[in-house]
């Protein structure tokens, strides 16, 4: 269904996708004005019709575009559109289940084990997290892993869910090996993100939603493309050995855990990668490890492995967001490092940023090679392409 | 009781007991052949009576001497003997109680909020750990935040007594700031130790034990005292910016948090020290981020904020233990990187090494200087010193 021309355009698009602006973290390059902007509204509507001319289920659509939209919204590019064409793929070529339902399969009071059915990572995550916020109303924590699920997008999405209702979450899944162990030369365990997600006062909130290595693949692909440097402790070449050449760290090599080298705390990194595969495939007996499939191959389902918990703060002291809005603004209010041009964050705030933007401009900026990849799938798809404010 | 002359000689143990050699993590400059052999036992007898001859209560001291002895079998000698006359300062002043035991004032199903009355850190983390065992047994997890506490010693400890049971464990303190945010020039956050400890078969397990920061604030000092240059990302100077300088970073700046700078993927372990915050401070309404004491003060009660986590397996797919084996030695079976002297680890491997090693010598080999302190420790308290094995 979706033509080679298509595929060939992932690689471009991860790298596009990529320039970031929000804030120093995300090598920023380029300023948005000229960008396309699509309300966020008309972006679900296009990734939920996508997904329905692959014969995906009304509502499994539904949640991956909410999922995938938020991506967007907060700034997460290269989780958003940029990824819709392989879940379309996923669901065309049958690999993920256009249809089904996740099961429990094991319950105690304050857990649960969920077969994911091999339906898409959103819909399984969002079945899995409700579990663990109802759980939570009852014992004060619900802690739910799942097996046989599929790629889930961003983290905190699943987090956030559990902030809505005033409650604290976590969110873990397991990826294809890109990691390479502290002393180790081959990937072997993937970039296993974690999110927590805490309410504060005034709907305010801490939304940490990281990778367990220092940075994504690409990242150092678009190091790659602009023939630039990587710093140490963002990737190692086929020998395990640091490097600050982009292409053999891609090609041949892997991501360093977060610390970089055992000198800079890379075994910690490796330590929290190795965390979050316990709580996700060691736990829900999903694939794990160097046994996950390699990524963006699709030989066989994913049976990724996740993990979702819920924590009611009212179990605890009285006064928690009180607390919670007290640490993160005395944060905010530090005086900042010499040479700094921007305030101290917390995590969730470059997002805010980015999300406020979007609210001002009525839309979410996209940059016109997104929005021409979006065009193209529409066109292979059958489906009206998303409408633009502008250009 | 404890004289001036111990009281200078602080900065000196810290260093000396830093000289570690278990690993490369460890800055290896020392062998341990000529150093004093001391049986663990003897360790526990000395703690325990060094601690009674300023009236702590007969079972505090035992769970003190437990955790401190454990801190140097495992080979952490910062956390061990080293600490030992700062718990006794602490009794001896009235400013951790010598007497008394925590209470639950909170509870539900599956998580309870402790008040641990100021006594020592140990029996609080005890004390708390129990009931997210007992929780777990009902209920599948359980969750505690203790308030009140003091210096809890290593964080394995607490963690490891759910492996015990076939449990995953999980523990977590605030502590004194130290640590400064990212673009912050100020320390705010401490140094917020997590610790994971999951059992694998044939009575493996995984155990991580790790601050947020980078390092530890000693391995700053001991390359102060070596005049030699620290390595980028370790710590900042008054001004917030990076330093490869210790004794700015130790004088008036502070530890960088895992990760290092933002290009480098500080944020994350800033991150990570804030979640460490919420399950221990914000969660347990304790002192929290920059109203914690100065690290060494003691003008006020610590009122340290601690979170402690059991899980069981069993609630999840059979075979965990087997899963675990299999992932750490698929680890441990890595090929490791060119250059690469040693295998590759899992999170515990290096204490099992210094374990191993302390029981084919009969004894935990320490430092001529901890020995020299040992003794100067028993003079001023009247208590019999440590019997050694040699020397």
């Amino acid at each position: 269904m979706v033509g080679t021309s298509t595929k060939r355009r992932i690689f471009s698009r991860i790298i596009n996708s990529l320039t970031k602006y929000t804030c120093k973290r995300h090598s920023s390059t380029e300023s948005t004005e000229s960008w396309n902007l699509v309300p966020r509204k008309e972006v679900k509507r296009f990734i939920i019709e996508c997904m329905s001319s692959v014969k995906t289920r009304q509502d499994h659509a539904e949640k991956l575009a909410d999922n995938l939209s938020t991506a967007d919204y907060r700034g997460h590019y290269s989780h958003g559109l940029n990824r819709l064409d392989m879940y379309v793929r996923d669901i065309d070529s049958g690999i993920t289940e256009r249809d089904g339902d996740p099961i429990t399969i094991k319950e105690s009071q304050a857990t649960a084990l969920v077969d994911g059915q091999n339906v898409l990572g959103p819909v399984v995550g969002d079945y899995s997290m409700q579990i663990a916020i109802q759980k939570a109303k009852q014992t004060g924590v619900g802690w739910v892993a799942a097996k046989g699920s599929n790629h889930y997008g961003i983290a905190g999405w699943y987090a956030m869910k559990a902030v809505d209702q005033g409650f604290l979450g976590l969110s873990f899944t397991n990826t294809s090996p890109l990691q390479v162990p502290t002393r180790a030369r081959k990937p072997t365990l993937g970039t296993n993100p974690l999110s927590l997600a805490v309410p504060a006062k005034d709907k305010d909130s801490f939304v940490l939603d990281m990778a367990t290595t220092t940075v994504a693949l690409g990242k150092i692909e678009l190091h790659d493309r602009k023939q630039i440097s990587i710093p140490d402790g963002w990737g190692v070449d086929s020998e395990g050995k640091m490097c600050n050449v982009a292409k053999p760290v891609i090609e041949t090599g892997g991501l360093m855990p977060l610390g970089g080298s055992e000198m800079t705390g890379g075994y910690k990194g490796y330590g929290l990668a190795m965390m979050v595969e316990i709580f996700c495939g060691i736990l829900a007996g999903s694939d794990y490890g160097p046994n996950i499939r390699r990524w963006k191959s699709t030989e066989r389902v994913a049976n990724l492995g996740q993990c979702f918990i819920a924590v009611d703060p009212d179990c605890f002291a009285p006064g928690f967001v009180d607390r919670m809005s007290d640490l993160m603004n005395t944060c905010r209010n530090l005086t900042t490092a010499e040479g700094e041009d921007d305030t101290v964050l917390v995590a969730g705030d470059p997002e805010r940023r980015h999300m406020n933007m979007c609210d001002q401009k009525g839309g979410i900026p996209y940059h016109p090679n997104q929005i021409k990849f979006g065009i193209e799938l529409a066109k292979s798809l059958k489906v009206e392409p998303m409408k633009t404010l502008t250009g």
